[in-house]
């Protein structure tokens, strides 16, 4: 679409034409393939039927649960009509937990029912519950300086609201509350913590998550509460008498147990040994049924990887799909990947992973050397057109992606419009009709330009030092 | 703003004023206080601390709760702080019912959890819960003219969808599954109801509301579906495999009991037996906060019977707000208060409802004799700048307003903006960040026009026939 070497004159065009192509590290020919791709993707890829079949067909998948065995089992039987050469699991170990009921209601000064969702891990409370007074908090910082004699007995309300970005920048300082509240919490003699929840939307939602149990001695229950109740709770607390909240909540660790990474392989013909990984996570949170997290990750690698396997022949290196498990939990899936695949990471030649939503790609970030910095600029020629800008060089590659990058492995990002995908996020309104079949069309497009060049391009990408 | 006479010759202009000022019901110097009042309205009225109020100190308040119970006690309190000389109220009887847990899931073919809530009056399952299949219509008018084998046995999956108005005009047409479809599915044998909730929303909630259960012999449990999780049924019926659904449900029908119309009077300095009603209902259902409904149509009201009774002297006639019970569950607290003050209808000179949430007022319907359409006019001058038009003559006065009208009462009726009304109606949805508080002064000024010039007038309304 955008072809400014169109407008030279044509002997200046050819010679530019010659200089281009003993410079650049890309093939015309493969741009010129990348191109149909991408094209062919806008017209006429179908991920939103994937991610409509998972969700439909399989619904909440947490991590060692029966839907994440039911997920496995629709990811192998996806992969393998997709036309992937090898279809494969590969068993990981996850700490397992049942989610029970999650009631919480104020009991003075206004007594109202609030909506809550336990975070990942909570411990139930006692049978019959329990009730005491709440004492806010504006952040985790916050929390962590108060005296213990503040919060001794008392249910800890961390009170901090997330700023919406396109970027979802405001994710990483908001999910502190969630990561860290509870143990701090615990330390300093709480009963209890409520986190307003790591979102940006205010419907009467609560987002659940992951938190960090590892250590903590005497774990207590930890709920987000939906924003709307945050709000009440503060409004109740302006009002200068102490409020009281019930919390009965009823949860229980499981014994460690199987997981699987589900991995699907298009088969490079020349390199076959030398992999472009390209992943999303399959297992999901347990409230909504994982459309934008990740359902549409897994939708858009896998009808990326069926273009490319639809071509005449196969590209160079090989193509891997790797829908990871166990993400939500602690990037697990990635993690003991990883640590199974050590003396092969060499053969990685870059990785990325696609787990933001469901909007279109804006920025193309890349962790790359810089020496290759021209495969980056020339991959923009193709994804310019798809209103995408060039980003910086680091990307961590997704959170799987970033388990890799670790260990030094090149990674690209195709960075999502993430404006509302914190209103979703970890919630049981993560369904289905918040996918737009046009946007995964765009994503696709961009991913296919991607991967099809690093699995065909002559040479490689070399390693990334790491930070530390 | 909008004087066409301005552009007509002096002369001409004198004549016409002179022939306007004889000819017109309401005086310049009455029109003159209401325009002083709406702008203070527009300046300083703050009807979002009472709602904000109602929703933080109160919350739920389903009709015969202890919810409403304390809703009755705010109410008065409030009142009498508003300064409102005469406060009181007036018991009515409600069929009390207690709602306990609903729980869906898909069992086959594909098994995960279904988001839903029992709508009002719906009995239990059996203990333990039902399972059967689901049989789809696409309207109550489909399942009415199917045969009983059909559905025999069968949970009636009703999957109409509303369409989204600023009027709310899709409501009436989708409603009739909600008030109609037990009591239809129930004769044809089906074992439970499943209905695609009534709203406009794509979030995974589902909307409670009222449905007949009088001389239903055999009733089943009824329950509203999220739309998320009506899409969802939808597609796995697509797939040509019988579904099944286990709902699991406990409520109970309890005995009746008392709820009460709370009801504050501005005493009229001259005529104070005549009486000008303007209203709101205090009930809620119980998931949200009843915020939009109708905690923002109790504030209008009660905020613009304190402008009025700010003024140095009382209006001519009596102004009675009159916060209705029971709306919800079927008019009651209307019904029940024309039943009681029968001999004193031709006193009430008119009545209007704020109950459509907390949009702006955008267009100004009545309900008066033809010969009092002068009076609309006039005030139209003071509504007009506030963005509303003159709508029709066919105002029913608002839900509780139209038992009045049903018996001749003349209605106004203030149109808010009801565009997304519906995303949030009779969900938990319904709380204090729905509400904008600068559409609620602008309520507020059109709601105390309308009130202080009916209350002040010279003349009266007369009645209006009703229609049989």
């Amino acid at each position: 679409m955008l072809r400014p070497l169109l407008t030279l004159t044509g002997g200046l065009l050819a010679a530019l034409a010659v200089v281009s192509a003993q410079a650049k590290p890309l093939s015309q020919e493969d741009i010129s393939v990348a191109e149909v791709l991408r094209d062919r993707a806008l017209e006429s890829s179908d991920a939103y039927s994937i991610v409509e079949s998972l969700t439909v067909e399989v619904g909440p998948r947490r991590a060692g649960t029966e839907g994440d065995r039911r997920a496995v089992a629709w990811a192998l039987q996806k992969m393998k009509t997709l036309g992937f050469d090898r279809v494969y699991t590969e068993q990981i170990d996850v700490k397992r937990w049942h989610r029970g009921h999650a009631h919480a209601e104020v009991v003075a000064p206004f007594p109202q029912p609030l909506v809550v969702s336990s975070l990942g891990y909570s411990v139930p409370t006692p049978e019959g519950g329990l009730t005491a007074e709440i004492v806010e908090f504006a952040d985790v910082e916050a929390l962590t300086k108060a005296p213990a004699k503040k919060v001794k007995g008392k249910i800890v309300f961390i009170n901090r609201r997330m700023e919406r970005a396109r970027t979802g920048e405001g994710y990483g300082p908001a999910v502190q509350g969630r990561s860290k509240g509870m143990r701090i919490a615990a330390e300093k003699g709480a009963v209890a913590l409520l986190l307003r929840s790591v979102g940006t939307d205010s419907d009467r939602f609560a987002h659940t998550g992951m938190m960090s149990i590892e250590g903590v001695e005497n774990p207590v229950p930890a709920l987000a509460l939906s924003a709307p109740d945050a709000n009440l709770l503060e409004a109740m607390l302006k009002r200068g008498k102490p409020v009281e909240v019930k919390l009965d909540v009823d949860n229980e660790l499981l014994a460690d147990g199987p997981s699987f990474n589900v991995i699907g392989e298009i088969t490079g013909r020349e390199k076959p040994e030398e992999v472009m990984i390209i992943g999303a996570h399959l297992d999901s949170w347990d409230e909504g049924t994982g459309a934008l997290d990740d359902g549409a990750g897994v939708a858009i690698v896998l009808e990326t990887a069926r273009l490319i396997a639809e071509l005449p022949s196969r590209p160079r290196r090989t193509l891997r799909v790797v829908l990871f498990g166990a993400e939500e939990i602690g990037l697990v899936g990635a993690k003991q990947y990883v640590e199974a695949h050590r003396s092969e990471l060499d053969n990685i030649i870059a990785v990325s992973e696609s787990d933001f939503g469901a909007g279109k790609v804006w920025r193309f970030d890349t962790r790359l050397p810089e020496n290759k910095f021209d495969i980056a600029d020339q991959m923009m020629q193709l994804l310019a057109p798809l209103g995408i800008e060039r980003g910086n060089n680091n990307s961590h590659g997704g959170p799987d992606g970033s388990v890799f990058v670790a260990q030094g492995v090149p990674a690209f990002g195709l960075y999502q419009d993430g404006t509302d995908y914190f209103d979703f996020h970890h919630t049981p309104n993560d369904t289905l009709d918040k996918v737009d079949p046009e946007n995964l069309k765009q994503n696709v497009a961009a991913w296919v330009v991607m991967s099809f060049l690093v699995a065909e391009m002559e040479g490689d990408l070399g390693r990334v030092p790491t930070e530390h």
